[in-house]
């Protein structure tokens, strides 16, 4: 992956299916994403494999968007070279972060530099918690609240419908800031934080540490700090660290 | 069928199905409908009688607006008790009538008085010539030129989406996020840090001291973190400085 970040702003934004179940599904949100010219696919771990027989013809043409899909073990990975990620959820979740509608999330994805990646989660569960702490805002389409059971690829339709208004939209005014690292680039800060976290004890009890590492991720993903910003803090930590060797090896 | 008019705004629209071919397809315009609230499904002249054995399953739980779908031989019959009809198509047509995008159309059935049908042509040719000459207006989904095929479930969900968000339109925007922390207290999650990095030597040479500060208040500006991100950031702190205060009581 090319994790270069271009300098333009509106960006095609990827399309992350996380597990999905149905090839029929996947085909569709290709279908769905060439509809309004999108051509990134990434599939995080498709449960049936891939390819997948029953993609393409649900695709109804759209093979070229299947035939260029990544396909990644998680969804870190999937992510790695995106500046921003936004979580799709249908159900409120424990976490706080920016909640957007489509339109909200169509005039971010518009305005904000970089590579956006859109995550939609498995079609029974949706996506899990973990996932969701991976992403800086969370989109929710406001749905009938008695009738909540979104299809994967009409979720993937409306998102890229609403993007794809944006697109006829005169550019906004060029702002000089730069765009949120790349999702490596933040993952490697957060690991080091944690390896400096462990032998302290800061994830103990055990019963806790799921939840205390999810709540880490979610205020350090929140910044979105551009790379720069990014090599700040790891200089922070990095002179944190160097004292506590220093006094160690005066002992 | 009850063709009183209603005096007040933003009656639901009826979604008509024209001669459609796949049971399941009808099952996923129901779904679609009852997403955002729709009930009224009429079906003139389905390929496959009705009912369909194929559309139950494809409408993962809406079943209420199949077992109420209303079946006419004829699209007059259909919308003969309808105020104001509208023909979806995707390409143009020989015939001069207004067009409308998604948009405009939500904004026509939100302010023009009385019952609103929104037609759709079977999945493979659209509607025909005469079915349109039947509509005052025409809906068209700007898509993209080089892949114009949109499934039929697809292009019913737009336009409800695009429907029900005039129905929201005194809403509140979507957030529950909590409000940045107050400043003192991310002056003393900062005051806090540079406690830690000034023994560490973080701020030497003197000559960049400054420099050096800005940037870090800069970098951690920027999060506008809550109240409880900013507590958890100095959990993190304290943690790592409690593990230095150990280890130097331990030389």
């Amino acid at each position: 992956m090319n994790s270069r970040t271009d300098s333009s702003l509106s960006m095609p934004p990827v399309i992350v299916l996380v597990r999905p179940q149905l090839g029929e599904n996947i085909g569709k949100a290709a279908r769905a994403m060439l509809n309004f010219g999108l051509t990134q696919l990434r599939l995080v771990a498709p449960r049936d494999g891939w390819p997948n027989p029953a993609a393409g013809p649900a695709a109804a043409g759209a093979d070229m968007v299947l035939e260029r899909a990544a396909v990644f073990n998680s969804v870190a990975e999937a992510v790695a070279d995106c500046n921003h990620v936004h979580a799709t959820t249908v159900r409120k979740r424990g976490i706080s972060k920016p909640v957007l509608d489509p339109v909200g999330a169509a005039m971010r994805i518009h305005q904000d530099k970089g590579r956006h990646a859109i995550l939609f989660g498995p079609e029974r569960s949706g996506l899990e918690t973990d996932d969701v702490a991976l992403a800086r805002t969370i989109i929710t389409i406001p749905i009938n609240p008695q009738f909540g059971s979104l299809n994967l690829a009409q979720a993937v339709i409306l998102l890229v419908y609403e993007w794809s208004k944006t697109q006829h939209l005169a550019q906004p005014t060029l702002t000089q800031e730069l765009p949120p690292a790349p999702q490596e680039e933040l993952d490697g800060l957060i690991a080091q934080l944690e390896a400096m976290l462990e032998p302290a004890g800061y994830f103990s009890p055990y019963s806790r540490e799921v939840a205390t590492r999810r709540t880490l991720h979610t205020v350090l993903t929140r910044p979105g700090w551009n790379h720069l910003e990014v090599r700040t803090m790891r200089g922070v930590l990095t002179t944190l660290a160097r004292q506590r060797r220093n006094d160690e090896s005066r002992s």
